[in-house]
């Protein structure tokens, strides 16, 4: 997600053309990507830190965006 | 997301791309977006019908995307 503080031009954009959709009670809108990725490892601790190199290395520009981790049911996910 | 067994290609590019950058546990990537929406409402449950009006309607094409629900911890979030 962009970061607080960072202009998130796409959001701005939505959150503007909502009104016009009939949606007046939505005061803010930010977007971002989420990315799913199936890890084969030994063990979770692992897994999460191949997440954590490539969220912070590939996915994510940490100057203007941040990034959490969340672990979802699957084989093996412990 | 990406309906399951919906071609991803964005996905499909960034896990070709894994193996030249020395990772090679990653044995399938998905992206997809995430948006965060600030709405005021009389209590959850209205808030709750926004969200899925929007994310339904507006923000996920359902022909080919699914979509979850999530509250974060926020003013007045219950």
């Amino acid at each position: 997600m962009p970061k607080p503080g960072i202009l998130d031009p796409q959001g701005r954009a939505v959150a503007g053309s909502l009104p016009h959709l009939g949606v007046d009670n939505v005061s803010a809108v930010r977007v971002g990507r989420r990315v799913e990725l199936t890890v084969d490892a030994a063990d979770a601790a692992a897994a999460r830190a191949t997440v954590e190199r490539l969220a912070g290395e590939v996915f994510a520009n940490p100057i203007i965006e941040a990034w959490a981790i969340e672990a979802l049911p699957g084989e093996g996910v412990s």
